[in-house]
């Protein structure tokens, strides 16, 4: 064992990663001086290329000194206790030598070698040796198949690339991906003016996620905004929390997650050997929780960058301004495909532009200022910062079509000049593939500009609806286990229909009045009752189509009615599944007209239950007209719920028809979350298909219900 | 008059514009050599950065030289006509040198000038004004507001931008704009390789459109594909024609059509003061003619590339190739999305891959070489070719995330080299914005690299769906006139629901058995004829909503019924309208069960009568799912109409639902086209809502019937 005084003065908590982005001391384990290796490159670029001002170890089975620094040939061997370990070693010795560090107490253990989960069953089992070494030990580990770890603003790299020297660009963005290529393009982006503070680039996620990278770069003071790409997510609960963590301390996190259709998910399930949930319902989290989902790298590095120049309030009004007609024409199009707002001018704003600009500039909203600014740059900087004095202006949009070399250059100098001297965010768009004076002029002076006016209109939209979510009314997690982990592991059992209302309906969830009978006598007594007209359904558990095998009997108006239909069903259900023993019927009170509804719960492997909610019946299959929510739901959370599909319009009653009772819906939803977070992990699936939403004031009913649990339930006999 | 023999030996067809684009003499008018100025440039773009080999004149009031060449004061005095001449004249003196231009017989007239139709009324009747003098004098009139055209592929420019010798890269594609710094965007896009043969930019179009390019782009022999950005279309039917011409000549039109939102169409009236039509009757269209249609500048650039390429044939399965699993994951994610297929390798290029690259590779599509590549292009080579040999595969999608400095030079040139050797095209995508040695290999190996996954996603989508486009089944116009033009003029005329019906019916359209009724006894001997049970409703061109006014009885089963009915009716219509005399009601059989569907046609003002075909009813409204085409229709072109709303999966009957009578339906709409085409542009409004549509081999029936006319109907009385 190395130095366990020296080892607990230092110690860090073990989600407090500052010591790992910023250690006292390092051992690489694998140096190496043949140039172009991994090793080697390790060493350069951590010894030539890091302001890393801590202790640096060498660790090398062959060689005696490289870098003018002795090796050592274990880890075992070094004088003091690393608090990092850079592992750059074949995938045969990373067990072993992981052990070592155990041994010797290092805190962080960086694991570059691939060749573990993507590879298949093998490597997952090496992997879940590397988990149980690590939480043993109390040792955290980063990767395995992972580029490494760089801490921009304070210039230290642990990393193999040949390109870390080149990516140095420090800034307010904190980076968290799984892929290396992938957080390279984003570091690149510096070309732009995006300055990256810290990256990780967490792999094959043994122990350090994602969600580890976000929780501690929401506590980090150098980093404002958080940005990440990600293939799968290990734990669901612990992410979304993360993800709270972050937005608490107003840091938004910008998110880009691969696997959204099935290509997708195979693909990351051979890359990174990651487990993709449902899109959807990854989709509908993120919004939950705050998190900005996006739909590629462009938009993933134009929001974050548009973050660390402003906070949105979510009420920004644009302007469009520009020199060129049609690049203003085609970039308002834009703003209003996106359902973004134009700004509308003031008199005075109005005003100032027409004194300013030449009389066949347009002066409304889109401002087509002319190409005049690019001779007379000084009318361009007034009308621009008119422009931003607007106060319904909330954010500049600014499209350069392209370049025309000094001329452009000018008015890119101008532009920065203006947003010197103004709040007002101006965003630029270089169209242009030729990348002149101007473009050069916006990087330099601060205006990160985007590279199309989709990009640009996209960004803008992802800042101005993060702007619009609202912490207070944000979800709150049931807990942050793995979902897929500790599960009760109990028998997978299919409730009856009178069974699973029983259940619901102690959490306030509205069913109709009923009772089971086996006999006519029995039916009767229950249909006079809960009142006629009464629906029959066969109760068993084992048949699920109730209807295909004669098992239904609707609108029975008296007692002769119901004895009759009692005797159809069990004479068609005796015949068509003579293997079900008759175990009696459902009688039920029919409901009135209404809207019907569908509410669902199914458990997402990644989140945990999730609900959905849509309108029931034939078409909505077609239009997959539906939104969902992780549980557990507030009451404001559930009413956001049911607003969300477009449906929505049918419950507030559209062409003249009657508002339904949204508030009984409400409840209704807060009841079924209520009774699968009280069920904690029991409840595997739930579909309420249809509810039916009366008239306002009139409440609502679950009609059908189908309930399969795993393991005991609260209250259940 | 100058030389009218030698004008009649030079003079070309009125659409041929080959003199136009290549002129045996031009002048230009305004000519000067004030430094900057537009007249300067002007002279400096065609005697020093053209290639121009005809005879130059120059035309100045001031100057009696400029450039070396001799000036003269007016066009009237020049030795010979001109073929074309370039107005740089102030707006007042347009219309002048405009009629001097005509005077002398010239048979292009380019008029740069702005301040015109896009500054309002006044500006409109001067182009009013330029299209008179033009057509009587047989000259055509391109502009003004318009920055000039260039014919790069013979290097001639007639332009004022300062930027005309920097922005020329000859090559195979016709671009045709409404804006100039829109157009430059596109020609600096030479940066990536993308080469434009012409590029004219037709600013307010008083006469020469972007259709007129189209079609002399469809005959000329050095394009192939057309690209086009518009901001209005000034002749629909005209435009539509030219997009087929070009597609019977194998040449794609790719089309970004500005003023999809209010705020685009808005933009677009301020800058070139086009009017714009609705948005989804154009994109309907442009589908029906197989112009593919974009949603950006990236998507115009990059589709119009990629078709230079080679053509689609609409099968092609895309492999994702790449040295990042990320960037790869990410590909087959984005192609998943946008529906694309990935090809499934064969066993051959499984092994060859297995044989090539490293055991931690991943080989499935999408391909995964890892970096191993980078120090050893030799294997990316010959794994690349073995996935373009593969005969599933029909096109490679290459995503490069990040700029390795000469590793990805190096694999920039061998990808360059893998193309030379196949037919497949290899579509890179070079996303990072660090543009080093590999973007330049790629640049200059022909290989056209896009700027983002989106958009190479995106230009594949485009180029695939063309390649299902069929041209034989394309639309036909009924007529090339602009519908705004020959209108009849006459009043609008509501038809009563029994005329319309009528109208309808002798065009093979489906209606209910009926008569229409004044008394009681003449109801019954109508329902006794057509069969109970019975609709009957109030007979008025003056009652919109028959039910409000209480004029509608539905399900009368006999005599008794239909008298108490129309009794009823008459009392409330009466009632409620005192002011419409009672004309009777309208007795009809009531249809069976069936699915109700939405038929209208309407009027679009720049492409004429457009039917719209979706479910009816209030869901539908909600969903907005309904598809248009522009009419006429063949039997063919009604069928995918049905097919294309979503909702054409409840006509083909779901969840066990009947199949509806779609041949029926078809035959309706075809019989409503056919309405609307002998009709020729009286109809100005129809809406069948709904269409019954009964079970298959039961027919349809059209239920109500609006339709307002102008002008006098074939066989109406």
């Amino acid at each position: 064992m190395g130095s366990p005084s020296k080892k607990a003065t230092v110690a860090p908590g073990p989600s407090d990663l500052s010591r790992l982005v910023d250690p006292e001391s390092v051992a690489i384990i694998g140096a190496s001086d043949r140039p172009g290796s991994l090793g080697a490159r390790t060493v350069a670029n951590l010894l030539d290329h890091s302001d890393f001002t801590g202790r640096p170890y060498l660790v090398s089975r062959t060689k005696k000194t490289i870098h003018g620094l002795p090796c050592h040939t274990s880890v075992l061997e070094l004088p003091e206790t690393p608090e990092v370990a850079l592992l750059v070693v074949p995938a045969a010795q990373a067990l072993t030598v992981l052990n070592e560090c155990a041994e010797k107490g290092v805190r962080f253990a960086i694991v570059f070698t691939s060749g573990f989960g993507e590879m298949g069953e093998e490597g997952k089992r090496a992997e879940a040796e590397m988990a149980r070494i690590g939480r043993e030990a109390g040792m955290r580990i980063y990767g395995p198949n992972s580029p490494g770890l760089c801490n921009l603003n304070k210039r230290i790299g642990f990393m193999f690339s040949p390109s870390f020297h080149l990516d140095q660009r420090p800034g307010p963005i904190g980076l968290a991906t799984q892929g290396g290529g992938i957080g390279r393009c984003f570091l690149q982006a510096m070309e732009r003016g995006v300055g990256v503070g810290l990256w990780a680039s967490t792999g094959n996620e043994v122990d350090l996620t994602v969600a580890d990278f976000v929780r501690y770069y929401a506590d980090a003071d150098d980093i404002s905004v958080i940005a990440t790409t990600m293939e799968g997510i290990k734990n669901g609960p612990a992410f979304a929390d993360a993800a709270l963590y972050a937005a608490e301390r107003g840091k938004p996190v910008i998110a880009l997650k691969v696997g959204r259709s099935d290509y997708g998910a195979r693909a990351v399930a051979s890359h990174t050997g990651s487990l993709s949930g449902a899109a959807e319902v990854n989709s509908a989290v993120f919004r939950q929780v705050g998190i900005v989902e996006v739909d590629d790298m462009d938009e993933l590095i134009d929001t974050a960058a548009l973050f660390t120049r402003k906070r949105p309030t979510g009420r920004e009004k644009v302007a469009v301004y520009g020199f060129s007609g049609g690049g203003c024409a085609m970039t308002a199009d834009a703003i209003g495909s996106a359902g973004l707002e134009l700004a509308e001018f003031s008199e005075k704003t109005l005003t100032r532009l027409g004194e300013t600009l030449p009389d066949y500039a347009a002066v409304a909203n889109p401002v087509d200022a002319t190409s005049d600014i690019l001779s007379r740059p000084e009318i361009g900087h007034e009308s621009l910062r008119a422009v931003a004095d607007d106060p319904d202006v909330g954010v500049v949009l600014y499209p350069f079509p392209c370049d025309y070399e000094e001329l452009t250059g000018q008015i890119g100098a101008s532009i920065a000049a203006v947003q010197g001297e103004t709040e007002t965010p101006i965003l630029t768009v270089w169209m242009s593939d030729r990348l002149g004076a101007g473009y050069t002029e916006l990087v330099e002076g601060g205006l990160v500009p985007v590279r199309s006016v989709r990009n640009g209109t996209k960004a803008l939209q992802r800042w101005i609806e993060r702007g619009r979510w609202n912490l207070d009314t944000g979800w709150r997690p049931i807990g942050t286990a793995a979902p897929g982990g500790e599960e009760s592991g109990g028998e997978r059992v299919t409730h009856t229909e009178p069974e699973a209302k029983e259940l619901l309906a102690r959490h306030g969830v509205a069913v109709p009045g009923s009772g089971v009978a086996r006999t006519a006598d029995e039916a009767v007594a229950v249909a006079e009752r809960v009142g006629y007209p009464v629906v029959l359904k066969v109760v068993s558990a084992r048949i699920t189509h109730k209807t295909d095998v004669g098992g239904v009997a609707v609108g029975l108006a008296d007692a002769g009615q119901v004895r009759a239909g009692l005797e159809r069903i069990r004479e068609s259900v005796t015949a068509a599944r003579p293997d079900v023993p008759f175990d009696g019927v459902l009688v039920e009170a029919m409901a009135p007209a209404g809207i019907d509804v569908l509410v669902g719960v199914s458990r997402d492997p990644v989140f945990g239950p999730v609900m959905t909610f849509g309108l029931g019946g034939v078409l909505v299959e077609l239009f997959q007209d539906v939104a969902r929510r992780l549980l557990p739901l507030t009451p404001e959370q559930a009413r956001a719920l049911v607003e969300e599909p477009r449906c929505a319009a049918l419950l507030r009653g559209v062409r003249g028809g009657a508002a339904s009772d949204v508030d009984a819906l409400v409840d209704l939803l807060v009841g079924v979350s209520r009774f699968v977070e009280v069920n904690g992990g029991a409840v595997e699936e739930l579909e309420l298909n249809p509810v039916r939403v009366l008239p306002a004031g009139r409440g609502v009913v679950a009609l059908d219900a189908v309930l399969v649990t795993s393991g005991p339930l609260e209250g259940a006999k």
